[in-house]
């Protein structure tokens, strides 16, 4: 057994869904929406399964849902994307992540991530060879600090992975902070894997920024989509990669011997909705903002106090002074067991699990269901 | 750029359907089915994608995946599964595959693997930092070289990875045969990665036969079976992994960050085709049957000789004789080119890519491409 997967455990979001299964707690805890799934993209992807064709496609996706991948990037982006030669179709973003990482990287790179990472980050960085070199965004502003990353940077460093907008903490990276990150990676030449699954979900009139976007680093850069989080449907793992030639190829080649391909009724719903109107992907937005909205209002009234998300579908909340006796992952648990609401610990986000200042909560859901929570907490506290 | 990645080409399957596409030739080239998707079972899949659920299901899978993966071993193996504890769902064998190699393998590990080999083990194997140690079956009957198999053993060797029903020569293994292998796994310490996604596909009356059934063993085996294969619907991407706890518990968290889920949908569409009667297997395995005679008929009219075949929907045909310069790729494509037939080449199935002496036809198509297939073969020779 390889101790890296031997020593594992059983992701937190799906120990936190078990555990409010098991209590019947509200579930803010893993990520997945309630209720937003868009219909005629559903519609879309019933009938193109009715209808077949059910074999592989072809390895590099559906060649609709790459042109769509190419033309969103343009739409929302202002970026030229080659849809033959540029884009790749995963089942899902966290495939994609893997195989860019077990494509890219060799046997003793330095991979620098920011903490708080998604919890899949470190473990393939390690399983393809390579040693992650946590970086820490601190509260209340979690900005990127420009000196220590600068410091940690050795001949060995080969890459950076971004996750912008950014789980858990909802922070949208700035045009200043991606600029500092191209600097840094045409200084000591890197490449950046850039997780950009909540691209569309970023409120308050700003706009997703992108590495990619940044013409000197175009060729160094690996950009992630996700269709389960821009439709609402994070059970069809479906994602893309965009990333010049030059990498997409051996992550191409990683995607055909770890899962060859993706279903096609799925792919060809997605590029049906990747071509809906603006309306669509604001409406979803407001949505959001406003459900947020609805998040924080209810925490304050339930004495807990929601930090600032300008991305994402999730929210933090800083624990100290609500009787946690500094255990995010303690209190979660009494938080589901006794107030009937799951949410997840912020430490699960860290390598050293040591950060138990928060707890996050996700927003995507119906508005009844943010109410049941919220009335709950209110009750407990 | 990982070179194990950076140095592969695309798959030799989805390279002749390319070239069959181009050239519009009858594609008999990749292994995927025509025309045998059991219709139940996709309006199934349409049904359950309507109505939902589209979020993340258990990671794990879909307890009515795994209890029915868990049934079917019991009907057609006779076999005892404990679902909860030892099956898991992945997207499709070939994830299986990944999971199992990462989570399984350490640097150095030496793995045996019988050729011809399906094209994805040795570059997974390679990238999870093992050692790959090829052993030939060779023609005509392809038996299990028992003093070369123990010879290649090493105090190293760790696992070995056995393909029965066996793309691409048809082979079935024999009872005997899996003793010798249970025995040196015995002996040597070793686990097995068995891929039986052709185990509904045998024929003539055999039945399929697996290491997982042999007592002494079970606890070393890796069972990985595919619906992709079972329910001719290769692009869904639905396979499933049954091991005791100890080597399931880790392909799960590999495969918890490889790709997390599986769709849902597809998932419970699979259940319900695995509960399907005895008459759906029993049939698939004739109709096949009838379409590799078919095949093997038409192969012999046009001066082909089409070797046994006792499982899968492939067979292989020796080209000696038919002006082939001992070059089975470039007899491939000058097929596809001449005679408008994509077939695939044998030397795919081996690292050295050394030995040219057959090609490959998937028989798993309708009768009239298959005598469309034949008629342009004849009319070619
Ligand atoms: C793959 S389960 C985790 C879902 C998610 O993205 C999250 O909860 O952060
Ligand atoms: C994943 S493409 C290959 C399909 C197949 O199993 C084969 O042709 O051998």
């Amino acid at each position: 057994v390889n101790p890296i997967f031997g020593e594992a455990g059983t992701t937190i979001f799906e120990a936190m869904s078990r555990l409010a299964a098991e209590t019947g707690a509200v579930n803010l805890g893993q990520g997945f929406p309630e209720g937003l799934e868009p219909p005629e993209v559903v519609e879309a992807a019933s009938r193109a399964l009715r209808e077949g064709p059910h074999q592989y496609p072809s390895m590099m996706g559906l060649p609709a849902l790459r042109q769509a991948v190419a033309a969103s990037s343009k739409r929302w982006l202002g970026l030229d994307v080659d849809w033959e030669r540029e884009v790749l179709v995963t089942s899902g973003a966290t495939e994609a992540l893997a195989d860019a990482f077990f494509a890219l990287l060799n046997a003793g790179d330095e991979v620098i991530v920011f903490e708080p990472a998604y919890d899949s980050y470190m473990p393939i960085i390690r399983r393809a060879g390579a040693v992650p070199v946590p970086i820490r965004l601190a509260p209340p502003d979690w900005r990127l600090p420009r000196a220590e990353i600068a410091a940690a940077i050795t001949p060995r460093t080969r890459a950076l992975v971004i996750n912008t907008p950014m789980n858990p903490i909802g922070k949208v990276f700035s045009a200043e902070e991606l600029r500092l990150l191209a600097d840094l990676m045409l200084a000591h030449d890197l490449v950046a894997i850039s997780d950009e699954v909540y691209e569309h979900l970023v409120f308050d009139g700003r706009r997703h920024q992108t590495l990619f976007a940044l013409p000197e680093v175009r060729d160094r850069v690996v950009r992630i989509g996700s269709a389960g989080k821009t439709f609402s449907v994070t059970g069809w793992k479906v994602g893309y990669v965009s990333a010049d030639a030059k990498l997409l190829t051996p992550i191409a080649r990683a995607h055909q011997y770890v899962t060859f391909t993706t279903p096609p009724a799925l792919q060809a719903a997605v590029a049906f909705g990747l071509n809906l109107p603006d309306a669509y992907f604001d409406g979803l937005r407001a949505d959001l903002a406003r459900r947020r909205d609805q998040l924080g209002t209810g925490l304050s009234a339930a004495g807990f106090e929601m930090a600032e998300v300008a991305g994402t579908y999730f929210a933090v909340a800083p624990i100290e002074g609500l009787d946690a006796d500094g255990d995010d992952l303690a209190f979660c648990r009494r938080l589901a067991i006794e107030a009937g609401v799951a949410a997840v610990p912020l430490s699960s986000f860290y390598g050293a699990r040591d950060v138990r200042s928060h707890i996050r909560f996700c927003f995507a859901k119906t508005e009844a269901t943010l109410a049941e929570a919220m009335r709950r907490l209110a009750r407990w506290r």
